[in-house]
């Protein structure tokens, strides 16, 4: 298989794929990147049409890894070098790759990805091995997608050490649009409201605000990319957290009560700290409505553990 | 001195006086907690006519530990058995003590007190000696505060551990709304929001949900205390965070960019991280201007290390 981009996600997944026993290489645009990748013994380049074509003659998987402005060239070069190749990716957002992949003309190859891993740092030094271990991975799970390359890309997640969750790609979106886009909005205002208190209140600050602030400190780009490739799944999620917020002020102002908010939000956080997960099993991709079953365990709370 | 009420932060204020070498005692209503207590060494008794009238002989510091909606019952008991006693308290919202004290004519024996230390569980057991080391206490410096018990009051502090900040309870009021208060609203509206999103978005919910809704797991019967205790402080605080949450949403909408918040909030929270405190020396209690002097402190992050 063949990394494109070597940063903490691609950089972690070059080296869980050796570890697991595969053949695997990368590139990165970057000299000093892929410097040090083979300073710690790794197989990289620079030359990005070298990389693609021994692709294209290996028949290996592509793992798109690049920031989410660099997708669209990645993939003309994967277009004009690799049109063979099974394509997967690892960013954030399913539908704006998918989009862009139909685009190219390049859809019956692809299967997108999207482990739910990371840190705020980010380059190949911070990268690790084990970074996927315990993780869980979406696996793009739209229509008519084909079931060789669906198993190529679950086969990753799972010898990487993730269980595999199965997802439409507009509803991995609408997904995440609520538990990781929409905390960083959240985390940004409440920074913002804090600051604004000035030292006294930075300087009373525990550990509520520290933790409800904690994302904000992640590069701005990054939570942009994130933000803006989701533009409308965020806004829907958006727009139910201020019509919460508004109903608490209303009540609060009126009323001299928070109770509605506080009781639905400590029942909903008890919801997330108990919620079950479950292992999906004895369904064979390419069976005969495969796509449909797995989307609906995917929405039920099911993880493939293997194949 | 008195400890009333022997719950997390009343108990573990107790251990600490103790500590620190002095004389203290405690009263809490129900017996369990009282024999907890003794079974643990301490001087605690459930007769509050008793606690106070002893008090009272001694002339004894008497904190007020107990729920918000106890203060006002405790300190009618308190203005009949021990009206000669300087009084603090350690609840989260200032003005609305500050206004019993006054309603019941103790005003001149008072200063209030607010620990920032605490934890998500409660009562006598999870108390601790060192829940007040390293933590900041604000203490009231209301207008014609005595400086013998605004001391005794930051003496106390002093002794358990915590630096001191001094704050006019308004403004403490306005502080906390932003960094305390306000952070479990936009808690409790991230874990609904993300609930509403079902197994699969729970399921895929990694660190910035689970950091974002930590605090709206406590106990609801806390939250609403603090929140409708402060309640004009929080609307102001609340309106804040709601327009640059709307006015996201109309940049997101309109110009499908979320640069203006997400840049503000990323400098925001860098604020937060590097702002330094520093030590207030040369403030004496009881002289000229030195509640406006140490007020000013207080705002522009200054903090008491000792008297």
């Amino acid at each position: 298989m063949c990394v494109l981009g070597l940063g903490l996600i691609g950089g972690s997944l070059l080296r869980a794929a050796i570890h697991a026993g595969r053949r695997a290489w990368g590139h990165n645009r970057s000299a000093p990147s892929v410097d040090a990748a083979r300073a710690d013994g790794f197989d990289a380049d620079t030359d990005l049409v070298a990389v693609l074509q021994r692709a294209s003659s290996e028949s290996a998987l592509i793992v798109i890894a690049v920031p989410a402005p660099a997708v669209a060239p990645t993939l003309t070069a994967i277009a004009r070098y690799a049109p063979n190749c099974s394509i997967t990716d690892v960013v954030s957002v399913k539908t704006e790759v998918a989009s862009e992949v139909a685009r190219q003309g390049l859809s019956e190859h692809y299967v997108g990805g999207h482990p739910m891993a990371g840190t705020s740092a980010s380059g190949w030094k911070v990268g690790s091995t084990d970074l996927f271990r315990e993780a869980v991975w979406v696996v793009g799970t739209d229509d008519a997608v084909d079931p060789d390359v669906w198993m190529q890309v679950a086969q990753l997640a799972l010898d990487c050490g993730s269980v595999v969750v199965p997802a439409e790609s507009t509803e991995h979106d609408r997904a995440v649009a609520r538990i990781s886009h929409l905390p960083h909005l959240l985390a940004e205002s409440l920074a913002i409201t804090g600051a604004s208190g000035g030292p006294l209140a930075l300087g009373l600050a525990a550990g509520s605000f520290r933790d409800g602030t904690r994302v904000a400190a992640s590069a701005p780009s990054l939570v942009l990319a994130m933000c803006e490739g989701n533009r409308d799944a965020l806004l829907t999620a958006l727009d139910e957290a201020l019509v919460l917020l508004q109903d608490a002020r209303t009540e609060l102002s009126e009323q001299s009560s928070a109770a509605t908010l506080v009781n639905a939000g400590h029942a909903a956080r008890a919801t997330y700290d108990n919620q079950e997960t479950w292992e999906i099993t004895g369904i064979v991709p390419g069976q005969d409505g495969w796509i449909d079953d797995m989307r609906d365990a995917g929405r039920r709370g099911g993880r493939l553990h293997r194949l």
